[in-house]
């Protein structure tokens, strides 16, 4: 069977992870590479036998599968482009950097044959994947508190830049934002209120939000906070038991009345492996083999946009907000 | 000069940390216990070669200054009785179960001479007093994360009957409400979301608040979380920092654009001292021998009854809640 | 059936601890304590309604037990004393501070017909109790680490003299010797490096240990390493696992190949609990009620002596150094 | 000028470390690649578009240096045919499995004028950089324990086959041995325990040292300890102060008499960085490039290899045993 033809466009960071994830899946072939800075192109290309390419429109004709890891602002674009020619694509997140756009994908998704997933490499990595498992089984959430922080806005540059990430919670915190619809459900409601200290835009945000069964949590996240460890950690409170994770690196319970506790580790696990990106790469090339739905549809990307969407509004309005669910 | 006269008014656990501490003051004698039963006040008076009394007002008698130290829900016409025959009072927290209580013993104690403090202990232990140097310092906060949690109702029994507490907000959590005004400064407006799951009371909460110098904060509480350490934390985020206190054990913190930290122990200091018993009680007999202002105020304890207050009416209401600081 | 009569000889902090716990077991009355400084005795009586007595011949003659709570170098003289008058002994860690005085006193031990235990209680510590039931089950050690550290000599003062204490090894070390047979078994020889650094006497200590049974330990001691937590630790290696105590807080296991672990933790045990206070006690009375063997006998306490004396020749010698276990 | 050619002996795991740190140095070329299986040095070969080689003859002629990362038993003869055709080598540890055998490789290393350097990463690990600059400032060490354990001897297989690595302390505790002469200085004598339980080797260590310095130190090892984090760790005692490391993650450290501690974390440097990899391959690169000593020497990696020599001698003959540090 012919190998996949797989084009990468935008040849940053996080397209070598990817490329080098790819690389060991037989079922592929890294075929082209897209940048807006050839010498970009022509480093990701050179190393992995790729064809560098001098535009996204050459990279889809020499491409089966195209992985868009450029700028979260150009996602869009590129994505429904993809789409519009009948090929397979991994987005990464956020799927869009407003509603309207993130609808607009979602439309075109919805009605394409190819398989659209986006880049929420979490619900894959193994400790998030075991705490799902442990809510759905004896350990239901009565409630939870969820942090996410950057120590800074700085490294590298454009992270500070909204032009080119759409806003600080589209580019971080929107991780959270569908790891708590993936672990808790739909939210039908929240309220924030943010401020600006360090940085051009809000920096330091603190939500409340309401699910549709019941649920309830409280979001912080700072974009200045400094990396005093965990910068990312889920609590979740369940029946008399509290269940944290701390960065992708460890799980941690007790269950019963006292304060023991088990701690699973995922410390030893490569780093690949340990943030999902194995498992979400072999997740869309398998769904691309089998005609299967992928895991992360462009519906969870949709739907990750509103909730940050709605936190920006919630802050300018200074009043609860309610999140659609509707398509 | 003669000793003050202490008479202490509920004779359980943490009256023994009072006398215990007093027993330390030799500005004080321990002049006489009450409590309904009277084999617990005979058990507490005879450690410390104190007179076991029949009645409050034998008490009163007895004393020229009083700690209420028995179930919450009792707190109000204690004090206001207290106050009435001119003695200094210190009441444990809460001031009162509700807000009109509230505001009759805070008018009681206003118009009185004597000295009026309440238990709010947290404001003497040192790591939150440290802590809140560093706030008013070079740490100023942005925003913050408190969580407040409690393993179970069960242990003692009494912990789990609203009528005993006034409810689980009144018990455990309002000790947090008073440190976020003392940390941060006065709240504005709140918002809240409440479930119930173990006990017959409401035992899980999320809330996001909003401070009048633009402060914003996310608290997480719950009653039946089992004892995971820590179940009492406050974590702010600050220029390119954060700070975090877990219990009254440890304050960790970092500075500068790296994960590292610094850490201070208070594991080696007595308990009596590290929960700040020591520093309160001292304060109090300081209030009553100078007579000057307590640290902490009837007004402190009617803000953090207001605060509980409107954190369950949000719950009812569905709705952000303004708090008045009007008095 | 009457009270066992309890006198108390050496009113310092270690005996504060004693009479607290002792005053909370129905079948003693705490009858008297002597102490070179009269107020002391005062102080300490007086809290517990008992009499403080001028000389030790009056304490023996009002006590049917006594707890030998004094400087370690005063230990073997006392102890001697209370035997020749029949009373059941508890003398506190160390049973002596030289070879010689402890084969005395275990010789009039053994030939008394009174219960004699030592205070090496951390054989009742949670901690340890629950680290012993594991390597006596499933958990058989292979190897161990052990540390045991002081920040300083210098608080109290007298920590740091020689006279008083019988050197470092004697004051706070000892426990540990006492542990690894607890935990381990008899030591057959051990070999020693030691240093002089910040005091008048030798301050740090390497000590390789090889027991009877093929066991082989380490331990490492510093008397001016600071309080950085944990200053007691051992660490237990086993089939495929690792078993790590942190001072007696916790006890962390993990099995199988990963590095996933489980930890009990004591944190939320009153003081006298968690340290085995409570429970050795206990165990004294339960053995003079009972007409039982104590658990901590005048050979254990024999045997701690004669492998801190063997550390020290070991490291006069610079040689390795056999530890008899014969009588 | 032209690029340093470098050629690579055996391709395994550690192999493809140095591949990937020698492709970011421009000063170099991966220009050929050997392995005992074809398969492997073509994947790798393939990798960095190096040419796969049939014989270590060609692989010498188609470099100017080469890497020698074999397993460990096979180090001594391809150094010495490596340094006989005047190649720049890079020994990865252990020189060599036996003192005879190291002494014919630094012999030869001492006469050539190529250099020769042993891969003892850890020296350039920034936790280790870190904590010798603090032990040649004000904290100059008193004691010290040091632990390195394995969680088992299983994966990969050949961990557990002395007849490839020469032993368990050839493999993974060596790096303790170099550390300890980087930290401390040069070992006088020695005297060691050891026991076999899981293993057809030993595989359980305790270890007395004494340093020419005065300094001591005790080391426990393990290879079936399971994957208890921290598996690596020194911890050293200096005046009133402790300094430990956890694995490459993290140095903390205190001073004065309290228990608060800085922690220093590495948690975020890229693993081949955190190890020393990059700064250890740069090192020898700078070294040929401009002619000078490199910083891990052929003597260095001889002197480990004594130490872990005299650790199974000591074990064997259940004695002390002297190290010589004569040439």
């Amino acid at each position: 069977m012919a190998k996949i033809r797989i084009g990468i466009m935008g040849a940053g960071f996080i397209a070598g992870v990817h490329a080098s994830v790819l690389a060991g899946d037989e079922r592929v072939q890294l075929a082209a590479v897209y940048d807006v800075v050839p010498a970009c192109a022509e480093r990701l290309a050179g190393a992995y036998n790729a064809t560098a390419v001098a535009t996204t429109l050459e990279l889809l004709e020499r491409s089966d599968a195209v992985f868009i890891t450029t700028p979260n602002t150009q996602h869009v674009s590129l994505s429904i482009a993809s789409i519009g020619t009948g090929k397979h694509v991994f987005c990464e997140k956020p799927l869009a950097t407003n509603v309207a756009d993130a609808e607009r994908v979602f439309k075109k998704a919805s009605e394409a044959r190819s398989v659209f997933q986006v880049g929420h490499n979490r619900r894959f990595a193994p400790v998030y994947a075991t705490l799902k498992r442990m809510l759905s089984g004896t350990h239901a959430p009565h409630s939870a508190h969820v942090k996410m922080n950057r120590g800074e806005l700085l490294k590298p540059e454009w992270t500070g830049d909204p032009e080119v990430t759409g806003g600080f919670l589209y580019e971080t915190p929107i991780h959270m934002f569908d790891m708590m619809r993936f672990l808790f459900g739909e939210v039908e409601s929240l309220h924030a209120a943010g401020s600006t200290h360090e940085y051009k835009e809000m920096d330091d945000f603190s939500v409340l939000l309401r699910f549709a069964n019941g649920m309830h949590a409280t979001l912080a996240t700072a974009a200045d906070a400094s990396w005093l460890f965990p910068f990312e950690r889920i609590e979740v409170f369940s029946h008399h038991a509290t269940l944290v994770t701390r960065e992708m690196e460890s799980l941690t319970y007790n269950t019963g009345l006292e304060g023991n506790f088990t701690q699973q580790t995922m410390q030893q696990l490569p780093r690949e492996e340990k943030w999902g990106y194995v498992q979400e790469d072999r997740a869309f090339i398998d769904a691309i083999v089998n005609g299967s739905e992928p895991l992360v549809t462009a519906l969870d990307g949709l739907m990750s946009v509103r909730l940050v969407d709605a936190v920006y509004e919630s802050v300018r309005s200074k009043a609860p907000v309610s999140v659609s669910s509707q398509l």
